[in-house]
């Protein structure tokens, strides 16, 4: 049975020494196990801790090496896309003792700052960051600091891996797939972007320039058409209400993420506007809520689970051997074409 | 300018002290801002800090103190509603230095230990657990160790705050909602319990107790009928493929929470019936999709956002006075009319 004191006070290795009748240096000996102890000391110490439920702390075993704890943080909780891919990252880990913890950055540098030093003053073992906005000098300090790989942001480091899918080709895909049906007015909705290096790096300005490399392609360049907005669902709301406004507006419209595309139907049925009889609708991601029939939104399908299992492979690996070469993964994305998009009118 | 050494080590207050020409016992006094340390070796000291970017590790912090880290336990990451819930926790933390980190019990009281114990090894100051299965006495123990609050458990212990909504009422409000549409074949979807305790205390089970009690004032006990699933959009989807080869179907689902129902509209609309045409549909806790016009559901709303905000301020007041006596705080909930629920045929 476990005596707990009465008190919320945590039981400590001076607790296990006096219920054992040794030292805290036997104590702690046995607990690290180190040399110079008897298999009678051992077993003594050993059932003082089941007795008494002591846990050694993290804190002090962090002091001597690993801490079975790896950090995620997601840009917000609430794009579903991101579970996609934790559950990629969880089910590698299931076979370890590594103990996933999240939190989120905001999608603002001065709030990822605070959280990743957070996670390296918990002494993490290794980071995985979706789709960080910080500067690619802070990313490489952390990498420095702690094992480190990236999703979701197409970098070029010597001291981190990253895994991405290919933005800029699954933007030409549903381009292509639309320009197909006969679409010519295929507009775009982007998560504006500003900052130079993140124009080249995040996946979101990628996609805006796959969408407008296809549409020169196409022979559609004259048609690009891009509300400047961001990757939620307000962002697609608000989007669909300033390409609904245009002069000639567009006959399909591609959101960069499936969470914008729900925003773009919502404003499509307050329109009184029937999808895609008026307007087809695509998004990017390949949510689960996707595939809901109530739905059933074409789109870029990322295999986000894959790359979660992915970025906690390398991980792993970069915690085992931190000098390996950075792994650049590109993975290919697939479209998805459900009953959002049909040929114009 | 930061010097960071080119390997991947961590600065240590070895090198602080190399650094500053003092002893790392010296270092470590400053730090911790100890007596006995002059302005001269002070501004030396943390002169030598800035230039080698050293940050203090919170595991050699955490042997002194706080840890600044909350721990949230969430039962999974796919079911919007817990959004709400982090949002208002969030919004309540920003004011403060603490840092909030989550991680997912599964479901699992398995699963669920092995999570806690790794926030309680990891130092963290404080936790919120949100609607966890654990035996009542794991519940106790954990709030032995660490100030703790549980959110959607209608558990009694005076060792940790609880925040509820009122689950039994909110049911009730739905039943009357649609009896008075004109419904009497309402059915319900329940999340499947066998566990004496927590058929007393989990918010699925007094959900479905609620159901009954308010079918039986209505006067319609005869019609009770209850799909036992889980609390998924699979469960949603199999439950109601359940009630529907039922020889008498409802004319109305009450699903015990959104993430159901939505799997309820999913089945509906592969067999082909219409919403609320055919059979009227409702979920419980409001989440933000629910009010997305494509869905519009009619649900429960729970104030998953102020559920959140008090459970943080109830965590916070705990850490400060762990002897302070437990609180149980019970929400009120309201129902939401929206499009998925009408008259019967």
């Amino acid at each position: 049975m476990h005596q707990q004191p009465a008190t919320a006070r945590r039981v400590t290795i001076v607790d296990v020494a006096r219920q054992a009748g040794v030292s805290t240096t036997a104590v702690s000996k046995v607990l690290r196990d180190a040399y110079g102890t008897s298999p009678h000391m051992r077993s003594r110490v050993r059932a003082a801790v089941d007795e008494l439920g002591y846990r050694p702390s993290a804190a002090a075993r962090a002091l001597r090496g690993r801490t079975w704890t790896l950090g995620v943080m997601l840009p917000d909780v609430r794009n579903p896309f991101f579970a996609d891919i934790l559950d990629g990252v969880g089910e590698h880990l299931d076979d370890t003792e590594y103990q996933l913890f999240m939190t989120s950055g905001c999608n603002d540098a001065t709030s990822e700052a605070r959280v990743t030093e957070a996670m390296i003053d918990r002494s993490m073992d290794g980071l995985i960051l979706i789709a960080p906005v910080s500067p690619p000098a802070h990313l490489d300090r952390l990498a420095r600091t702690v094992p480190t790989v990236v999703i979701g942001r197409h970098s070029h480091s010597p001291r981190f891996d990253t895994v991405n899918d290919d933005d800029f080709t699954g933007a030409g895909l549903m381009v292509a797939h639309l320009a197909g049906l006969g679409h010519h007015r295929i507009a775009h909705i982007e998560h504006h972007e500003t900052d130079r290096i993140r124009l080249a790096e995040m996946p979101n300005a990628l996609r805006a320039d796959g969408y407008r490399h296809a549409m020169h392609q196409h022979g559609l360049g004259e048609h690009i058409d891009i509300a400047s907005t961001t990757y939620t669902r307000d962002g697609g709301y608000h989007g669909a209400r300033i390409l609904l406004d245009r002069k000639n507006p567009p006959t399909a419209i591609f959101a960069g993420a499936d969470v914008v595309a729900l925003g773009v139907l919502d404003a499509l049925t307050e329109a009184g506007l029937s999808v895609p009889g008026d307007v087809s609708v695509a998004g990017y991601d390949n949510i689960t809520l996707a595939g809901f029939r109530a739905i059933s939104l074409t789109s870029v399908d990322q295999a986000g689970h894959r790359i979660g299992s992915t970025a906690a492979r390398l991980l792993l690996e970069r915690i085992t051997d931190h000098t390996r070469p950075a792994a650049q993964v590109k993975l290919s994305p697939t479209a998805v074409v459900r009953g959002t998009t049909g040929p114009p009118r």
